[in-house]
């Protein structure tokens, strides 16, 4: 970790600094764990006094800030500025170029320049790693499978045959693209037989996998994550699913085989979509939601089974009073009753 | 990838070819992206006209479409014969039989002949392979795990120790079988104290699991998974669990413990099933529920607590009514306070 | 497997043997598989009598149990008592101290006396492997990761760099412990910009974690399992979490980000937790509790989104009714306009 003055670090990060220009900067956290020669950030006025009541030698802060009672960095973003300070601090570690003499190269396998294949990768036939490729320790890769300029794989990933993955991709540990979709056909007599599937998976540049993800190889075609698209950790994919570009899917997703995935959208945790559903453009779906039907672009879903985010709170507010209002609808039926037989008394008399 | 006749195709199929016999079929594509020279599928008269409109070649029809625009194959189960189609065009691609140098093989082991074992792979002592068997690279099968005739473990995959699989399975990347059962006794102090799992996990014949599942191994007994059964990718499955035989358990289902589930179950989903229940033969447990309760055979559950689907579509459409109902609850105790008031002043008059 | 005396067995647990002292027990089980030479347990006086009709040759039992119809050991805890005999006949099987010849060791290693690291296992430069750990076949630690003593890694583990693990740990199959943080700045242009996740994951002593879990390492400091917290399959953990001590996390639980789950909570199986909330000390959260907000200590929640369980036992009792309510609420209508009309007429009368 390196150390840089207030000044330079403002000046890497198109930013004003306030305050003694060479005072050292060792190291960059959140307010609540900075040290006393840490840079940590408010991303807006309301967050500024926690981090001035942090140990913290400095903060960036936005525009609009003027000045605090510590150094500041004055930025037009602060929390992307906060994450270019940490590429300073932390300046991605590469690991050497090269072939560990422990991997297993298949035939006919085009590496480009400066490819680091790690201890104990195994490589099919006829792959191509393109410049800058890092595939990690333990990695699988299949015959053919194509990975872009600069991509990272970290261990233990596999990545099934023939399936093409983009430039700049980081794709973590434990997940596998590529395996088979579910696809089978119901015997007569009950059991089931299994419906090939031979398309394959593509990965579109710039896109990040989280750790034991699954992402299904289509029945002929290919499933495709759009160029962009940020994936948390455990998410399923089925076969045949297409999602857009720049699109969020946050930990422990399923989206079902043949859905469709608008671009921009954002799935939030745990939420389920059903097979052969359309997710709108810039549509988000809540955490938990599970789909059921398509939604449209560009509107909020929620609840079991989902619905315009709105009509869903409406739907559990009123839940909450529905024990009251049975034993109203009760009381009311007993006062109706009373009048009832009064007017039968009155009819009578 | 073959190029074959039409009437080729038909014969092995067990169709009958209307159109020109020789026409030569190059590949095989769901409607949506075939090409000229491809094969294509329609499972219904209904889906006949878009099968049409597509560049497809030629589609397999039910036998009860006697003419189409296009060549035709019928057959009496079209997606069946489109599965069949697709092993044609795409014949499985077997490794090589072998042990790969870089292998590592415990000592007693039995590995029967057109064994395939990958690189990197490790295997314990006393394991037993049997015929055919295919071990793909960075796979580690623990001591005396015994796999039967013609089953494909994909890369990266670990069985633990004593498992057995049976024959013509396929088990697919990051599966974990016979991890330790999630046993514990609460200690006074509040601590846990791990029970020893020394039970074992029994997959039968023609199973398929899919990527990153995790299949528990028994705590003094076997979790059993019955012959047929199919997993889609991320599945759980907790320890003494028996799953029956032709079951159909779809991505991110979670099993608990010591739960059975009978023959032919479908479990869709995200489905969870808490720990002791019983799912009844034939039943369908519906996307995302959460069984909390035994399943009766040959039926159908939903929800959150699952309960019978129907009943559960009920109550989701009384639920869209709710708040408008409370809306009229409050208009009939103000109409029944006028009543009131005005019998009161009835009374009084 | 050994083979012990009744006389033996309960000298070993501190338990009181009545029966033939010299009975010969040659295994364990429950009591539904138990075979005649078995031992099996019943945890309280109602489950005696299953545990007396099964085969098994001799039952572990609550002191307070005075006879039986078989040999009985009378223990404080029969459920702790069967956990420990497990031990005595199933007693952990330790692979052999050494460093594989295939595994590949980076450069100033540190590894303790006893250590076990298994074939085709990567260890990173600095990393440090203290007394008697097992780092199994196929695993992958980071530069700089400190495995505490005893700790046992299991096959196809990732632990990534600078993740410091305790003493006793367990952690199985197809973990990723310390993958990067599901952190984005979203840009003007719609595309996202990656935070460095520059922090690590602290798992401290006596941990259990269960097959293909994902522990995601914290932005700048560090995500921090508490001692003797168990784990389950399929768990995710997003970055700067914190979980206390002798928490219970079942399988399948997503915990969002910067989550704090307080010492001896239970998550139970598919719980969801929103991000930044925090779960009080001793709270439950029920099987596919989605957590919208913070949950008190000692209170036990369900539903989705989760509130306290019996209010939401509450709400599923009246959904329940709501169906027929609503029928209910149009027969009120009904009646009261009928009122309504006659005392209408009554007014014109």
């Amino acid at each position: 970790m390196a150390a840089l003055t207030l000044k330079q670090i403002a000046e890497k990060l198109g930013g004003e600094a306030i305050g003694p220009a060479e005072l050292l900067i060792e190291g960059i956290s959140s307010y609540e764990s900075a040290g006393e020669s840490d840079l940590t950030y408010a991303d807006s006025r309301r967050l500024l006094p926690a981090a001035e009541q942090s140990r913290a030698a400095a903060v960036i802060v936005p525009r609009e800030i003027e000045s605090s009672v510590k150094p500041i960095i004055r930025t037009d973003n602060p929390r992307l500025a906060f994450a270019r300070a940490l590429e300073l601090f932390w300046p991605r570690r590469r690991p050497q170029p090269g072939i560990h003499p422990t991997a297993v190269v298949g035939a006919g396998v085009e590496i480009g320049p400066g490819v680091h294949v790690g201890p104990h990768v195994v490589i099919g036939d006829a792959a191509k790693l393109a410049s800058g490729v890092e595939v990690h320790a333990l990695t699988s890769l299949g015959d053919e499978v194509e990975i872009g300029d600069d991509t990272v794989i970290y261990p233990r990933v596999s990545v099934y045959h023939r399936v093409r993955v983009g430039k700049r991709c980081i794709i973590h540990s434990g997940c596998v693209v590529g395996a088979d979709g579910f696809g089978f056909v119901r015997s007569d007599n009950g059991s089931y037989i299994k419906v090939p599937q031979v398309g394959t998976v593509i990965i579109e540049d710039d896109v990040e996998i989280g750790a034991n993800c699954a992402i299904d190889r289509a029945t002929t075609d290919a499933t495709i994550v759009g160029r962009g698209t940020k994936f948390d950790n455990l998410v399923q994919v089925g076969h045949n699913v297409r999602i857009g570009r720049h699109c969020i899917i946050v930990a422990q997703v399923g989206i079902s085989g043949s859905v469709v995935v608008g671009d921009g959208a954002v799935l939030a945790g745990q939420a389920g979509i059903a097979d052969h559903l359309t997710i709108g453009e810039g549509a988000t779906v809540c955490a938990r939601a599970a789909v059921m039907g398509n939604v449209p672009p560009h509107t909020i879903v929620s609840g079991y089974p989902a619905r315009p985010h709105k009509e869903q709170l409406r739907a559990e507010a009123a839940s909450l009073k529905l024990p009251e209002a049975l034993v109203e609808l009760r009381r009311l039926r007993r006062r109706l009753e009373e009048i009832e037989e009064r007017l039968k008394q009155d009819g009578r008399g």
